[in-house]
């Protein structure tokens, strides 16, 4: 045994760690973001950078200050008045958890009981809407990262907009990190985060809002200031923001998205994708149980499994021994499962093999006896 | 002429300049706020160094993701319900803006039409509350930046509690500069900002909340998560948060706390007003008309003037030519007054000479003769 000693690494599905680059964003000189121009130049290069990185022109697109907990309250809060019938696709935690939030704004949330382990299945979306015939609004999380669950965006947005409903995606933890088209799909309100694959700080959420949802809003007519969508149309029309933004996270953010162009979004996503296969193929290889049925219906920036040791005690040794942090999970699935974020740029040969490495070493040191030869020999592979 | 050579400096009246140790604190190691259980201890740090700033131990104290706009709509939305009459003390364009929010959430406003160039008169709230025999809630606003008028807080706050109503005060330009006793004087919900005399970026509000003003958000019962004391309430008793939290800000707020502390709180005042007698004696050498009509009723944080030209050709002037940027003002106000900020680390020799230097230059620059030795001289007297 020898004292730890090196940088601490963050495997954990957000926050993540934070590239030097971002790093280097975040102690940039800073003027006033009211007030120098520059600053409204700078927020809107981020915000068509999203744009272009979640696949719309026609929506329009807020940075707000605030969690993305913010966003999505905001984007039940202008869709949802009392009565409206909500389908809720509930197949984790999040996805279950915006029952919460529709009832809080007097909506009528309709659970439709579905399997944890697996995709939402878009036939069964569409024979809830055949069944509920006046639901107005859906909700949908696309990557529920508490136990890693991936659901298909493009099917359910496409027949919950051909039926005239209003979807409302989450998001968090799947912009920067896989294929987003808002326009071609027809969402209607899509809510990041930028402490996931954005790899900035946490406390800044992004509102991508459809036209309709707009529309609708005005219909609903919540009385809020700081979770409207109207009062940013207003501020940003004359070249201003309702409040002062975090400039300093702005910088981050706007970095991080740089270096995602940069890179080019068919490789950004190809390399999740390879980080997701690494990730399954390293923990299958030394015999650990996935959580996520299978590869199709596994994030691409977050995995689960149940260790043969208590999860606790794995992250642990982990971070005490190894300096790596990697995450438990929460609600039902807490004290279940571990988990391994890979998004941003942990979605790399480097971090996803000093998770797996970690993970091994912390198993053996716990008495557990596992190949870690075999599951680093297959992450490699898989990032080839 | 030359061109613009060395570092800007920024003297508004918030977001302010960032020290050297805030800046290399938002620049530290980064883990994960949710996971990391030394991050927990460090908010903790950094709420009982608030605590201690504005007087204190029984009220609860959030550091909440958010401009401070979102903990000023929240201490409304907690303590008025439709019908809920609010005395709305406006002196200045915040305090005004009050009512605002006071009829977004149901209620209904009472102005008292006051004079914006002077404090509000302690008396004058007195009737008030005696001819409005049912004012539950009074909102004040205790720097009232845009026009930089100061109200006596501590006078109101016990005229209110003495009334049993509660009080809301917008400290979100004091808390840092000035002295504050939230129990003490009876205060009910006390707002804060990171971005003002505390000096770190924008991005989080502070709440303080009395004990009755949490039994009245019970009451209130009003639907949101995001804005919610009793959610804040549960989770930290649980020892975490209600959603992710804001790592780099609240290690950049920490660490300008812990200056705050170290250089004492009666240094720490006495700082601020020496930087308001400066200001005001070093603009009035150059005979510029001050907006605040006496040096009692000016805030220890901003100074406001009329300049003899344009605001924003001064402001132009002072930031192209000498890298300074100072404010111009908002609603009303918009287009008559010149601001000098001096918060935090700005309540010093080096940048309020630099603010007097600035203007007096750029005054000259525009055709204006003024005194600027004795402007200088005025201000390095005021700080012996």
């Amino acid at each position: 045994m020898y004292r730890r000693y090196g940088e601490r690494r963050v495997l954990t599905p957000g926050p993540t760690a934070l590239p030097q680059w971002v790093r280097e964003a975040l102690a940039k000189e800073t003027t006033n973001p009211d007030l120098d121009p520059q600053f409204f130049q700078l927020y809107q290069d981020a915000v068509d950078m999203l744009k272009r990185l979640i696949g719309t022109e026609r929506g329009a697109l807020y940075i707000w200050a605030g969690e993305a907990m913010l966003g999505l309250e905001a984007a039940v809060a202008n869709a949802v008045k009392p009565g409206t019938k909500v389908l809720v696709v509930d197949n984790g935690v999040y996805g279950s958890g915006f029952a919460e939030l529709v009832k809080m704004y007097g909506g009528r949330p309709v659970a439709m009981g579905l399997d944890w382990r697996r995709a939402a299945d878009p036939a069964a979306v569409e024979r809830a809407l055949e069944r509920e015939k006046d639901v107005e609004v859906v909700t949908l999380v696309h990557c529920d990262t508490p136990s890693a669950v991936y659901n298909g965006l493009e099917e359910v947005a496409k027949i919950v907009s051909s039926r005239g409903a209003l979807l409302i995606v989450d998001a968090v933890s799947s912009i920067g990190a896989d294929r987003l088209e808002f326009d071609g799909w027809g969402v209607g309100v899509m809510i990041g985060g930028s402490q996931k694959a954005l790899n900035a700080p946490p406390g800044l959420t992004i509102m991508a809002v459809s036209r309709a949802a707009l529309d609708r809003s005005r219909e609903v007519g919540r009385g809020s200031y700081y979770m409207s969508y109207e009062v940013w149309e207003e501020w940003l029309g004359r070249g201003g923001f309702p409040y002062t933004m975090p400039d300093v996270l702005v910088y981050a953010l706007r970095e991080s998205l740089r270096r995602i162009h940069e890179e080019g979004l068919p490789s950004v996503f190809q390399r999740h994708r390879a980080a997701r296969e690494a990730v399954r193929r390293g923990l299958a290889a030394m015999g650990l149980e996935l959580y996520p049925a299978c590869a199709e219906c596994n994030c691409p920036t977050a995995t689960a499994f149940k260790p043969p040791v208590p999860p606790a005690e794995l992250r642990r040794v982990a971070w005490e021994k190894y300096g790596v942090l990697i995450a438990g999970s929460w609600g039902p699935l807490e004290g279940q499962l571990a988990r391994i974020g890979h998004m941003g740029v942990q979605a790399s040969l480097d971090y996803v093999t000093t998770a797996l490495a970690a993970v091994g070493a912390s198993l053996r040191d716990l008495g557990v006896s596992v190949d870690v030869g075999k599951a680093l020999e297959a992450a490699v592979e898989a990032f080839r």
